[in-house]
């Protein structure tokens, strides 16, 4: 269907066409679409004249910035005419051949393999959200620190939980973390609690889906929910990766702060909003004991959410591989357009390219759990991988995700991966610092 | 000393000298710096050769930006050399005379009164921590929701307890803020937990001590506490606005999120570093029973904090005025190098322009606490205002802050005033959001 060739099990389709930030070897970063295994470079395209076949979009220059904040906040009917129109100029022999197909001249210069470009943060974030929607997560959370009766709290199923995360530390897929070092109650019973300072020995992964916003609200003024998906750029993957013992011991009274600030990984290109629309579906189910949600969190649209499915892969020093998850985004209790609504609530402003996490996405038994933490119990069971067994992630041990709509013969609408390589803890000291 | 008049009661001295950004009907925003009822344009005494005076200082491209940023990223010794040459110019009869006190046409056109400017946002923020280190106030807190015996959490003594706040909706000193709605549980004695979505009724300020970060570390890199001084670029007030009811129902288990998004409030002049070196003091005493800070957090300064005295004002919408709590820095268990080393101890990186709050600092008794749930006791005693009384903050009141080193006779460093507003809460339904 595209004169670029797509390999069947690609995530990028002509149905993607995802946007994302590259650089090469004599090309400072700029913007591009993907395009099977090809990016096709719109600081160049759009320089020679690429954009001439769509009269109505005259703010190309937001294609000569290194990030795409400025395409983003020019909003959906924009995003919209320009990637069906990038659809119709990839199509084989479509009514747009002249401009890139039959160009040879410009399909040598801004049609790039993957192999030789460097992606990079796609926008620059002004604040980073973590919700906490992901209904499994949150239970199975609540199971290891307090018990099944009591393990949701009462306000679960009313807010769409979530946390001010550290947006400076939010870096792309390949980044390669340290370890942290960090305070551990590493002796919990005894009388006096005094932590250790000591490399975190719980490093583990969580599965999130995320969001990108394209326009901005001004601050004290609420977004509808049923409006809210108008100020959704487009989505990616994300880790955010996690020390669970630096947490157990920090995280009360005000919530995750060290655990969680040295890392948090996305995939490099942002699916947008209309690409997934043929993948929209409820989301979970509410048991009917909780009630509805309050009003201003009730939604028109009956499907909200999404089915894309996720997997976890650890490939651990020893070079042993194994997917150790299968997930999907349906397992969420509540939607992007919800939580953008809860956000703003209380009149708080959201900008042009914060992002906001879905909280950790588990399915419903222990090869479906997007953490750890949940697959081995707490760190007290083994998942083996191959020949390896890990309670948590060691050093020299490489995470990945990947998320996929499947589609109907179509062509695959997917994320790529999230690679997530583990370093070995910097040694405190002052030579360090 | 100076030949700009300085009132005598001015936070404003020849000793201070700080940097804001300020604008007036015919200038857009620009850097300035703050001498008695003066400012002094930087944009305009830039070009005109004002630092003609200084041949070490090669960068005034700086105090041709919006914000002061680029100022702060270029560290200590040239904000020294800056300020310290300031100082100079506006000497009366000094050295640099002919810079500015002499020459009559930029005089008239740098130096403006503070009548005719409006002051913007000093820093464009990246991220924004607030730290918890006001022990008074934790312990404060633990006695209203738990008891005097385990008010403060077993991890107080040993971690600078802090949450990653919301970057966006810090705003400088002026702006209003509208009363948000947000979820309460109102009977919280149900056996069934069911929410209202109603405009908050108690709204509460938090009375707190603020520093910009001037250079970044990378992401991986802890800053040694003893260094950590030098990644302050200066210092601001804050008003932590806060949504109590709002707070209650959605803290547990993430920490606080649209109980205080909706608004923080910082004086619009920086001051330095260097103009508190004259106000450093020690931080709190630590207990003898709960040990010393993990090696990580020793500092050798024993005087890394300040003694700045701290007031609280409220007028009233009938318009009466009190101050209802004389506060002061030095009732903090933290220093800012202790939250900058805790901070970065896992690897995050600080960047310039983040702003880290102290948390809320409390005295020693009801008229020195930092905000109105102490000194209403949660709510269940009135605080007198002149002929008015209040348990929370009602619609039509100013919250001022005020904070100030007393000098030596040598003129005061200060803050001005923080004012913040309140409005009523926007009537939820379409036709406002």
């Amino acid at each position: 269907m595209s004169f670029v060739s797509i390999p069947d099990n690609s995530h990028f389709s002509l149905r993607n066409i995802p946007f994302g930030i590259i650089s090469t070897a004599d090309r400072d970063p700029r913007p591009a679409v993907r395009i099977g295994d090809h990016v096709l470079d719109l600081k160049v395209f759009t320089a020679s004249g690429g954009f001439s076949g769509l009269s109505s979009f005259k703010q190309t220059n937001v294609f000569e910035q290194s990030t795409l904040n400025k395409f983003a906040e020019l909003g959906r009917p924009v995003h919209r005419a320009v990637r069906e129109y990038i659809q119709e100029v990839l199509k084989a022999n479509g009514k747009f051949s002249s401009i890139l197909e039959e160009n040879k001249e410009l399909k040598s210069k801004a049609l790039l393999s993957v192999d030789v470009v460097k992606t990079h943060l796609p926008l620059q974030i002004g604040d980073y959200t973590d919700f906490y929607a992901g209904r499994n997560h949150a239970y199975n959370c609540g199971c290891i620190l307090r018990s099944p009766q009591n393990a949701l709290q009462p306000n679960y199923y009313h807010i769409p939980v979530g946390y001010h995360g550290r947006a400076s530390s939010v870096v792309i897929s390949g980044t390669p973390i340290h370890r942290p070092y960090g305070q551990v109650l590493t002796n919990p019973k005894a009388e006096v609690k005094v932590p250790e300072f000591i490399p975190t020995r719980r490093l583990d992964y969580e599965l999130e889906f995320a969001a990108f916003i394209s326009k901005p609200n001004d601050l004290g003024h609420r977004i509808d929910v049923n409006s809210a998906e108008d100020y959704i750029f487009g989505y990616v993957l994300m880790n955010d990766w996690s020390a669970r013992d630096v947490q157990a011991w920090e995280y009360v009274p005000l919530g995750p702060f060290t655990a969680k600030n040295f890392g948090t990984v996305v995939s490099p290109w942002v699916v947008l909003h209309d690409a997934l629309v043929p993948f929209k579906a409820p989301t979970m189910e509410r048991p009917p004991d909780v009630g509805d949600v309050l009003d201003y969190l009730k939604e028109n649209d009956s499907k909200s959410g999404h089915d894309i499915d996720l997997e976890v892969e650890i490939r651990t020093k020893e070079g042993q591989v194994s997917v150790v998850s299968h997930s999907n985004t349906k397992f969420l209790l509540f939607s992007f357009p919800q939580m953008i609504a809860h956000h703003t609530v209380t009149g708080c402003n959201l900008q042009t390219g914060d992002l906001l996490g879905s909280g950790t996405i588990s399915g419903e038994s222990d090869a479906a759990f997007g953490s750890l933490l949940e697959i081995t119990k707490g760190g007290s069971v083994d998942v083996k991988i191959g020949s390896s067994t890990r309670k948590f992630i060691e050093d020299g041990d490489v995470v990945t995700f990947r998320g996929v709509a499947k589609g109907d013969g179509e062509g695959l609408v997917g994320f790529g991966d999230v690679a997530c390589p583990i370093l070995p803890a910097i040694p405190y000291g002052k030579s360090n610092i």
